[in-house]
């Protein structure tokens, strides 16, 4: 039985007692909420009812909600599509708003809802607002043997910050618009309310350009967005109270914009699509009338495209090399004063700002657009660290947060969730803290492809999700990854892969046999963190990311339950923990012999073959440790040495994935040096 | 472990006496080829050179072969893109065409493919038959402890039926585009060739009009596709060599034109927009100039927007009801000497034939528009029977067979794999039946939606189009299926959710617990055939299709084993056979009270209660069955009368899915009175 089934056998228990709630599984949790004793039993009467003065995009979501609810459970709701005209007068449910909202920084996101046996009430300011308490009105359902209820609440809620987004880089590697849709949904059912669409880089220039089409014709191997289909996503996100702010990476990480317009470089081309990963020197020329004639251009057409006020200039990782080498620009150093290139940059950024102005566009950059030259109206996104977040609070600049947030480096969840913009500890004041808007999850597309992104999504930006809307003192990590089981479980329905693809990416692995000894691996291995992958072995755009290292996630859940369980352990020793770890170890032991099977008929595999022959290792150790620990014996000096060297061995990568149980292993191993 | 490694063990053993060559998986099977012990060893240096005059999609096809091949086996193969200017002069695969393909009824679809040690050469007259070669190559992938590689063959192959295609619903339940793209990669993947688009119904006009733009807006409550999308899928089909023919259901199965445009019908409005199933009596009226003056710009719109050389009218189910109930279309069939209705629908075609007939369209329809008054220039769709394919052959009318090809019925592969259009004991003549087109397999959308149609069209279809493709004598079922499961595994690298999804369902269904014991009821289960479900209850579009009707599939493959182990054991009894029986019985018999937890949590289930206790009692009697036939003890009487009873009880349907192993339990309860 799973976790899910647990913690209600728990419940029973406990709240017969009256000892505790029963836990529920709200994610991102209220800012104020107490739930009660009440169930509001769901049965195929239920309806929906929405009053008051709205946007139509909160017909189309109380739509959407009831089908979700039907989905869950089974029942033939009498609603079809809830309209203005159809909408009946009184209803189990009702939504009630003030006004319509707008999709923009800001905009008012609070409600209030109210289940009790009779009725649901959701209110709010905006039907934004509503939309955010559909997503938690459907985290109350419930079941017990007699059927589906609402579970009794009264809830307050509203975001801590009003800049809450994910960015996803559709460059390294193309996204299709079905990843983005579903990727909305999933953002929207955690309350999430800016895409920040990465659309340029050095290997894709991924947008139509009416005004400048090479740009998209040579810059993109074909794969690009229609201005029809960047329309749709807009218009899909605006549906779900999302903005979609675009970027246009400028001027390094231009290599695709200059393969279409040499013209626009510090260096003479001609230029091909980048194919591999990394800071590339190709560099549009900040010194010529000619960049800014075209950007002017290109950045109205952009201004039409997205309604959103914000318009990101990235302005990242340019590393200088085209100017240094570039007289003609060395030059116009010189005769203009400008001290570096740091300066020069913000030369060119003052300029796009202007253009950015005129057309009703307010700019946000990276860190490096930080220069005394640019004015505070300008928004910071901090990915180097939190020092530059800091520093440009004190200065007046709006920023948000994306360092500790790059769910692409494969850094577990509670990691991202501890992350806090403003943790308790901030040295900034009260005042300089209302510069803080936010933050953003960043999934750089270098190590992902539509078939594996949602699965460095989710469920972890869900956490982040968390972070950003609920007050700071929600932090119990336990508790977190409690929830998340559940969440992530639910994202499902939206048509998410991050939990499907795994066993259709094992079945690959072993040739479409019996997935069981591969799993059993894969479930305690993580990939290489932070930069580790592109380091360890030349990738290009085209590399499979189909191996191993891919099915492999940033948390692997069996390998955490045991470092807990070992952990548990040592704070209170029980024969009953030793017993549910052997348990454990005999499988991991018994492993490999399985596995080598698989390997036989699936070469793929054999990348990962000595890792598998030292999880079982590990686990002998593991099981010889707790053998010595029950017997009361102490282990001798030598075993105790040769031990962890073979466990510090084990820690190696294989595959470009680790074990994550030696660490465990060895603190028993230590431990049967104590007895 | 799974049947392919058990395949591959066997082969060892029986290839190394020299009995039998290792068994393939070419599906569809190819008209002549001859496998051997050459293997072409796959490297990453592996390169594809395209040679010839050919259409720019197969440098596209060659490009996604090459990456397909690099996610199974994790080989970083070289090239990127492949294109004219890239391809380069010499490498390990050759492909060689004579000209351009164009994707149109009749194009050459041969292709010649030959592996040995040294090199991989395709030969094809088009690029269209290169793409079909390419897929066969795919499928000749292998491994070894050694690596991957390519089974050394000799093919030449050319299609048995011009016409393969697979028609989709996108009325019923609307179709996303990426719905649409990645079930055509499975159609391109077992070489159908025709997407049968199904535009418009009494539910849902899905295509976007510029002429009449009420149809969409008023017809389709949002759910349609632009013209760009359109477009767009027409490109994508046409880029795998597979046309797309639109069909527009006229003058009936037309409520949704008729809420846009009620001037249309044949009686009175206004209309909404169907939302239950079945045969409807909105109808166009034949009687007025109008509704020709609508259909011809219409038509002549469509007529742009879709670039082959057909138009489907549909033209089924008439109920007539409109137009006997209407004074004026009396009077008009009597003023014309018009007999009945059928000869008012003909001259309804007559009209419509002339319009697409002017805009170079070739008119396709369901039986019902074959008549004497229709010339033979039309194509007629055979869905109600045999007998009309031979009539209208006979009759010199180009036909192809959709009846017995009904997916969405549920019946089983074979079912559909042994329905020839052609079979042995046909009573055409060899010159009618070359008015034998080929067919289509029907995805109709009343219970599928995203979710779960792939799991209707696959792996089923595939059969069929082996049945489209492949020799007719070419109907070995056992082996079918062995190579169906592979295939039905390879389309998942498409993104087709049909294996995937199934967990996923579970998940839902057991509210995120141990899917187990409702995994092994599903897999004995078959939702009910043919018309049943919407008999047996009243759907409307908005139904939850998440029940456990809508996960269990229409070959449950557990069960057919099970039934297939019975009768190896009758037809050659074994002491091992009746083990194997027992040891599955064992499981089923334990299995109701495992799953009864699940369903104390989840109501949803509550449904199958009493049919998975059946499962448990239908068990239980096999085992008693089987240790009289142990014994030597012949049953008495009143036993095998009582549990034959219990047994037929175990037949109703519950959750509108059946138990699928009760015939087998029956024989051996049958067998043990007759010890």
């Amino acid at each position: 039985m799973k976790y899910t089934t647990i913690l209600l056998v728990l419940f029973f228990v406990q709240f017969a007692v009256g000892e505790m709630q029963k836990p529920h599984f709200l994610m991102p949790v209220p800012q104020q909420f107490e739930l009660d004793e009440n169930q509001y039993r769901l049965s195929d009467t239920f309806a929906i009812t929405v009053k008051g003065d709205c946007h139509p995009r909160l017909f189309r979501a109380a739509t959407r909600t009831l089908r979700r609810l039907a989905g869950r459970t089974g029942l033939f709701f009498p609603q079809d599509f809830i309209t203005a005209e159809t909408a009946p007068d009184q209803a189990a449910m009702t939504i009630r708003v003030n006004r319509p909202g707008q999709v923009v920084l800001y905009e008012n996101e609070s409600y209030r809802l109210v289940v009790n046996a009779e009725q649901i009430v959701l209110e709010a300011e905006t039907d934004i607002g509503a939309l955010r308490g559909l997503e938690t009105f459907l985290q109350l359902l419930e079941a017990d043997k007699n059927g589906y209820y609402i579970r009794g609440a009264e809830i307050k809620d509203s975001p801590r910050f009003p800049w809450r987004g994910l960015l996803i880089d559709a460059c390294r590697h193309f996204m299709p618009v079905d990843v983005i849709k579903r990727n909305l949904d999933g953002m929207a059912a955690v309350k999430l309310n800016v895409l920040h669409w990465h659309l340029t880089e050095d290997q894709g220039f991924r947008v139509e350009s009416k005004t400048w089409p090479k740009l998209h014709e040579l810059g993109s191997d074909g794969f690009y967005y229609t201005q029809a289909q960047i329309k749709d996503v807009v218009q899909y996100a605006a549906d779900r109270g999302i903005r979609v702010v675009p970027e246009f990476d400028m001027p390094g990480h231009a290599t695709s914009w200059l393969t279409a317009y040499p013209e626009l470089a510090s260096a003479p081309g001609p230029y091909t699509v980048e194919r591999k990963w990394g800071i590339m020197d190709p560099t549009m020329d900040p010194t010529r009338e000619f960049t800014y004639e075209f950007l002017d251009a290109f950045l109205k057409e952009m201004s039409g495209l997205f309604p959103d006020e914000y318009i990101h200039i990235g302005g990242d990782e340019n590393n200088g090399k085209q100017w240094d080498a570039n007289e003609d620009i060395q030059q116009f150093k010189k005769s203009n004063n400008i001290s570096d290139n740091h300066a020069l940059q913000s030369y060119f950024n003052n300029r796009i700002l202007k253009i950015l102005t005129r057309y009703g566009k307010k700019m946000v950059g990276w860190d490096e657009i930080l220069h005394p030259d640019m004015p505070t109206t300008i928004v910071i996104q901090s990915w180097r660290g939190r020092k530059s977040l800091i520093e440009s609070a004190r200065k007046g600049y709006q920023v948000m947060l994306s360092n500790g947030y790059y769910i692409d480096l494969i850094q577990p969840t509670d990691f991202h969730y501890l992350n806090d913009p403003i943790p308790e500890d901030t040295p900034l004041s009260p005042d300089e803290q209302k510069f803080i808007l936010g933050g953003e999850a960043t999934m750089w597309a270098e190590f992902v492809i539509p078939e594996t992104v949602d699965s460095r999504i989710w469920p972890r930006t869900a956490a982040i999700a968390e972070r950003f809307w609920s007050p700071g003192s929600v932090k119990d990590v336990d508790d977190m990854y409690r929830r998340l089981d559940e969440v992530s479980f639910r994202l499902e329905e939206l048509g998410l892969l991050h939990i499907k693809n795994k066993q259709m990416m094992l079945r690959r692995l072993t040739n479409n046999t019996d997935v069981t000894a591969l799993e059993i691996l894969v479930d305690v291995i993580e990939p290489v963190k932070i930069y580790t992958r592109g380091a360890q072995r030349a990738y290009t755009q085209q590399s499979p990311l189909t191996r191993v290292v891919d099915v492999a996630v940033a948390d692997a859940e069996k390998a955490r339950e045991f470092r807990g369980l070992v952990d548990a352990y040592f704070s209170e020793p029980a024969q009953s923990k030793l017993d549910k770890m052997k348990e454990t170890l005999d499988v991991w032991n018994a492993n490999h012999d399985k596995l080598l099977t698989t390997i036989g008929i699936s070469p793929v595999l054999k990348e990962i073959e000595s890792l598998s022959a030292d999880l079982s290792a590990c686990a002998q150790i593991g099981l010889e440790a707790i053998a010595l620990v029950e017997n009361g014996t102490r282990a001798d000096e030598d075993w105790i040495k040769e031990k962890l060297e073979t466990l510090e061995k084990a820690k190696a990568p294989r595959g470009q994935t680790e074990l994550m149980i030696v660490s465990a292993v060895e603190k028993l191993v230590k431990r049967a040096g104590k007895m």
